[in-house]
């Protein structure tokens, strides 16, 4: 196959690229980390013949938009097709820096298994992306489409200024079609495609009870801000995984025959993913399509920190802490609203005699979901056939969250996120996060894969 | 009053010496800070007249004893009246330091307070009495009885070698009678003396669930180790304080008719405290004589710590924590035992389910009481009546926790926390922990009155 013979000619390049992208502290609290990534992407997008923009947005790092191929050179931007490209150029904070085995932003590569903060997600994509463009234009020369990159900083952070970015600058980002930040292989390498994603509200709970921490003899009689933060989240969801919260299920739309047939048809790997878990069961036992049913279309409610008092290892203090905290993501489906669940929840918490404990939101983000059958859609299911034996694997939905819903409800732009970098080894959101760099690779040829089918597709338009 | 102008005159002399004290940082894992402290200490004694021997026991810091007055020159021993006197030269650990106005081992004076970790326990009490036998020295030469100074290094961490050094070295502190380190005075000024200390159980919940630190997508079907701590958690006490591990009351003593008598004369000001505490209402609703037999009398589950998962201010990641610890304070009354509360915790968690989470115990205690009728006790409440023109207050047990139990238990010794220069406001075990100087120097001169009311109260014998 040609692409794969360009792509191994010119391997070595490609992962260089992608060592000198993940070298960028380019995180949430690290500016001239996100600096630094920016331009580096703004000089690669130039040497592949792009035409770049930064799209600036008060309290944001700077997002960028490259264009390039028949769009960019086209004045009636209208009379060409074209897809936008979606991809973040930050990565999650390295906590517990501690369980790393090498350094997060000091690419290695061990046993063909490249290891660096931001590797799968999402640079590996974005990187391959560019890649792909190099390897199109020396089969094909120009693209016969325009094809818009646009790549935020914020993701990680939940991606509080995109709406606003999409808002001002949408008149710039239409498109026929939109790629997302890739998916990935599962267990077994079967190629995986996914149309929606879930929502978020990340909530932060503080109940600041005393007016200092006391010592802990007056645990007797002073009312302990632990014990009732405790308390109360004890009343937020049932051991099942079910959230007791009132009307929390209430705008959750269930899946449909059609999406129910392609769940049924993902082969998730049970005993495997048990295994990396480290566990006997998943939560309320369940297997088959209800378990891959309740880990697409369920919403969740997950402690993603707790913090009170005297927690240094190897000392016992004792210490009646004057403040307790806890942050929950909240995981939605179509169509929570995710301002509505914390209105939600504010209700529980006063209902339940909780009111003192103050809730302030950290990210929020709407649930999304695109037809499976699009034009898009229809390219990078096409590509993945021919890139892979097996599969590919389709979702209607994913766990995970990503800012479709601008994109995808407010420019009505169908969305898929296409198979990517990503494995359930890849380790994302913590330690030693990983890519294998065959699998780079290979996604570096299904990008040419899917330029190629979104032209096929597109050429008789 | 003579002792009030022997002080008075080395007023400066006293603060500096305490100055001295609280600028060694002698706390778990400060071992060089420990050493220099009980250096000091050893060389303080010996320029007071008084023989020092070091209490080796393997693992802790040294314990001293240093031996002045009438028994440490007669042969005999048996033939002449001691009182052992126990302080502890460690200190609390500073954390949160960022809460402090000045550093934790550079004490400061301001406005007549003195601000060290350590000034109000127990190194305040511990300078004050060294001044208090140079006093005594001046004002009535030798003294006609034996002092005997014990004072250990890791009170702060449970004291886990005190047993066993008791053990080893207690045909060295026979005694008549037991000065314990210092009690204080309430929001009035009243001098409080008390007769015993509760016991602790500290204990450190670990719940390692996942193999790894998940992306919090997986919260769906993984369950998560943190909730499942927190649901363990709030089975183990119910709002009211009250502690629902089976059989935790079983061994708790009543107070006697006699105690109840003593509890009603406390006059706690409970409107102070609550202002104290920054609450308008304590745990229960209780007031009176409730209120202060509950904080004496009732044994306590205490949240010490809590952490799990990503807790860094500012930034929201969102995981899915492979662990998750809370670390439980039980105090303990009579005649509670902490290795069986533990038992009984773990039957708690192993019946409702939780037996996957890992319990280990920290420090442990006996709680212990004396009679308020002893030699000891008559002296030290004949002396605080000198002082000061109103009380003593007297409590028959504490709130807090001491290594009573071996000396009052297995030596059969019995004790008296006397005054000391703790108040309410002193920070114990928080930031900002400080003594009145004032109120230093007043237990300078209330320890030459006890010195005195023993030697009385012993002569005829």
């Amino acid at each position: 196959m040609e692409t794969h013979e360009v792509v191994s000619r010119n391997a070595d390049r490609y992962v260089e690229w992608l060592n000198q992208a993940c070298s960028f502290p380019s995180l949430a609290g690290e500016p001239q980390g996100l600096e630094d990534m920016a331009s580096w992407l703004e000089a690669r997008f130039e040497a592949l013949g792009a035409t770049t923009e930064r799209l600036t947005f008060e309290g944001a790092p700077d997002a960028l938009l490259a264009t390039i191929g028949h769009a960019a050179v086209t004045e009636d931007e209208a009379a060409g097709k074209s897809v936008l490209v979606y991809d973040h150029y930050d990565v999650q904070p390295v906590d517990p820096i501690e369980l790393w085995d090498s350094k997060p932003f000091e690419p290695v590569i061990r046993d063909g298994v490249f290891f660096a903060r931001g590797a799968a997600d999402n640079k590996g994509d974005l990187v391959a992306r560019l890649a792909g463009l190099e390897v199109y234009a020396e089969l094909h020369g120009e693209l016969p489409f325009g094809v818009k990159f646009f790549v935020e900083g914020e993701e990680e952070t939940g991606s509080p200024s995109f709406e606003g970015i999409v808002s001002r600058y949408g008149h710039k980002l239409a498109a026929d079609g939109c790629i997302w930040e890739g998916f990935g292989v599962d267990n077994a390498g079967r190629p995986e495609l996914v149309f929606g994603a879930k929502g978020l509200a990340y909530v932060e709970l503080v109940h600041k009870g005393l007016a200092s921490d006391q010592h802990s003899s007056y645990a007797s009689i002073a009312p302990s801000p632990v014990w009732h933060l405790v308390e109360a989240l004890a009343t937020l969801r049932s051991p099942d995984g079910t959230v007791l919260i009132d009307g929390f299920y209430d705008d959750v739309q269930a899946p449909g025959a059609d999406e129910v047939e392609l769940l049924a048809a993902i082969p998730f790997e049970e005993e495997a993913e048990k295994k990396r878990f480290g566990i006997d069961h998943f939560i309320g036992g369940d297997t088959g399509v209800d378990l891959v049913r309740r880990h697409l279309f369920g919403p969740t409610a997950n402690i993603a920190g707790i913090h009170a008092g005297f927690t240094v290892p190897g000392a016992s203090k004792t210490v009646l802490p004057r403040e307790a905290m806890a942050r929950i993501d909240f995981r939605l489906v179509p169509d929570q609203d995710p301002d509505d669940i914390v209105v939600k929840l504010r209700r529980h918490l006063a209902k339940h005699g909780y009111d003192a404990i103050e809730v302030s939101t950290h990210s929020m983000e709407h649930p999304s979901r695109s037809p499976v059958d699009s034009v898009i859609g229809r390219a990078s299911i096409a590509a993945a056939k021919r890139v892979w034996d097996e599969g590919p694997v389709i979702a209607p939905l994913m766990a995970g969250t990503g800012p479709m819903y601008p994109i995808a409800n407010t420019l009505g732009i169908p969305i898929v996120s296409p198979v990517g970098v990503y494995r359930p080894e890849s380790n994302i959101h913590a330690p030693n996060e990983n890519v294998l760099v065959d699998q780079y690779l290979k996604i570096i040829e299904y990008t040419v894969a899917w330029l190629e089918a979104f032209g096929e597709q597109t050429a008789g338009a």
